[in-house]
């Protein structure tokens, strides 16, 4: 650690010390406590707009200044309708159940002893994100309504932002009854803080890096506390013997298409060999007049003009419009291509028949594994969980989209009349 | 690493390479086969009894020669109803419930998704466990049955004796039905051997440490896989202003003295002030009768005679007849004892008083908490888990006594009539 670190470290380590004993106080905060916080965080929001416009502009020419792209201006740029959004997001998260107290499980032994498996909130939570300050809001109201204090760590892109953001509804939650310190952020755009909080085992009690792949490699190689991250996406769709053309045409088309930046977008293309001649032109056809790349192995060329896939293809995100396609012998040969390059995400089968669906969705070990619909759907919004920190890869403690209750950790009650062991 | 290492790192790839590919045929070995591999395994470890002590005789010589204790020794030492109890422990697994395949929720999205959330098998966990040999037979039987490959690595001590044993146990699971590799063990005693497979992410999904501080300690220093261990517990009882003396002192007495070496163990007692006038005296009294050292805050020496706490004594987990005792003034301070010093495991109160259980059960945070019963229960066993994997102390992913279930993850099955996401 680097002595200039040291007065950092104190600051963040008071911080968190601030958040664990508001930790102490929002476990046993009630639902309605934190739902009129939420309340009240919409309607500041609403009212300090012109607040947040003048710390986003201020934010967005610095960016500009230092030659920040279009595409990173406009994620940064707030507007009244991205305002409006925040402060329906948290009406949403408002409507949702508190996952604090639900019984998960509950028993009574032989003996008498009464036992239930309760949710209960994880302590203190730090959510390390990049240039949206959506996520400011998005992240607080999650961890809030989950019990949980925040420290939150945003780009520096978005630094003015998201101060005021912060202050807004760290000062609602107040006002609704929250202890002091339940929502933080980092006071800082120094790179070090994010290995100070990584470090912080016994205070923090989990991170959630929102960001890049550099971003989750860095702090997993630091980390003493436990992190759940989001690993890339390389999803594939199979295309059965029995696939039907024309809606194998349109799934691959919205798996791929929709939106191919996310990590839930199509990036392999599997065909059966014997479907191939019926359903590869097609399928080609319209992902080629979408401006799709398509990029194949010699089994897929032989049936349509396309270029040559390499070793490294198969094993790519590529988040973008390019496709690799492979015509392969049957579903055991889907399955040991997606066994091999898959990632664990999101993946599909598209067919008529019963048994390979059924063998298809419980021979592949992934997070989300779908039959006959777009791989698109792994998202916390299309699930029905009402809200998302994030899609988890990883298999401990929560795999897929990650909603409320992956905030929580679970605890033994246990009700006796003076049981002794026996 | 050592250049020497090379070779067993090599070894050890090799041998998780093998499980890995197991494990992808264990993902859908029926419960059928499973149960058949567990009563083989019964059998054959009664019908190889003499193979079994011959190689434990030659650990105990090992042993002998080295100067292991009397208690060490004991540990490591085999008998034929040792074993039987080995054999008997497979038929009480193979008597749980499956929990591959269970559907944890469903429900169907208002555009007709219909999506359900499964437990699936982890894919290869490693056990990394001491001197008890029969942790080799516990160990591999609930990741089999939970659909794991496992690679165990035993200490040194029970060399021999893990050898037989896994082979035995690996003999009748592929007799069954499961692939091979589905159980392994390393064959070396060779302490690097822990710190390669702590490295091998991507190959083992977990690893479960059953051992000291030390080996957790070591491994959580180094490990990119992710590890579930039991910290220590420093648990508390408090006996309330209401809490009854002659039950109090029966509840005392059972949480500190009836093992005193487990981790469930009651190691501070905490007095309310209004019921220590009566209740302190009989409890000193019943635990010094029982050769329980007590150590006391000066509210406590000033009411029983015993020697002074010093500072250390409240976060020590004594796991032997020690006991520190402190007289509070209220359930509050009692709770403020508890956040500070408690380790997250098991705490008690004694009370007549509704609302003092009601708040001190929903206000400690632990993975075990008691209303009028001894600390003690909190065990696999107890719970009615059915078998125990250890107890965990740590927030994510499982908390409290491990069952068969905290050796599964989750996966989510989708089933579409050709959705696309709008």
């Amino acid at each position: 650690m680097n002595p200039e670190h040291r007065e950092l470290r104190a600051q963040l380590e008071a911080q968190a010390r601030q958040a664990k004993s508001a930790s102490v106080k929002l476990r046993g905060l009630s639902s309605k406590v934190k739902d009129e916080a939420l309340e009240l965080m919409a309607r500041a929001l609403v009212e300090r707009t012109p607040e947040i416009l003048e710390a986003n502009e201020r934010d967005l020419q610095t960016g500009r200044g230092r030659g920040l792209s279009e595409a990173m201006l406009d994620r940064l740029k707030l507007s009244f309708s991205r305002i409006e959004a925040m402060a329906q997001g948290c009406r949403e998260v408002r409507a949702l159940a508190d996952p604090v107290g639900q019984v998960v499980q509950g028993w009574t032994r032989p003996n008498g002893l009464r036992i239930e498996n309760v949710r209960a909130p994880l302590g203190v939570v730090s959510i390390i994100y990049e240039s949206r300050p959506n996520v400011t809001v998005d992240a607080a109201i999650l961890c809030l309504k989950s019990g949980n204090a925040t420290i939150l760590r945003g780009g520096s892109e978005a630094f003015h932002s998201n101060t005021v953001l912060c202050e807004i509804i760290s000062d609602a939650a107040t006002q609704a009854g929250a202890p002091q310190g339940a929502i933080q952020m980092v006071h800082t755009t120094d790179r070090a803080a994010t290995t100070i909080l990584a470090q912080m085992s016994g205070l923090i009690d989990l991170i959630v890096p929102r960001g890049g792949n550099a971003l989750k490699k860095s702090l997993l190689e630091v980390a003493t506390v436990p992190i759940i991250f989001a690993a890339g996406g390389v999803c594939h769709m199979f295309l059965d013997a029995s696939a039907p053309c024309a809606e194998a045409v349109e799934l691959v088309f919205n798996a791929k298409v929709q939106r191919p930046s996310t990590c839930n977008a199509l990036e392999t293309l599997l065909v059966h060999r014997d479907a191939a001649p019926q359903v590869l032109g097609p399928v080609c056809e319209r992902l080629l007049a979408a401006g799709v790349e398509l990029r194949g192995d010699n089994r897929a060329r032989a049936m349509f003009e396309m270029s040559e896939a390499t070793a490294e293809d198969w094993d790519a995100e590529y988040n973008e419009l390019i496709l690799s396609i492979a015509v392969v012998d049957d579903l055991e040969a889907a399955l040991e291509h997606i066994e091999q390059h898959g990632t664990g995400h999101s993946e599909a089968i598209v067919t008529r028949d019963y048994a390979s669906a059924e063998a298809f969705l419980n021979g592949v070990d992934a997070a989300a594994v779908y039959a006959n619909a777009s791989t698109r759907f792994t998202d916390g919004y299309e699930f029905g969980l009402g809200a998302e920190i994030g899609i988890s890869t990883q298999k401990l403690h929560a795999r897929g989209p990650l909603g409320l209750e992956a905030l929580t950790t679970n605890k033994f009650i246990v009700r006796g009349d003076n049981h002794l062991r026996q």
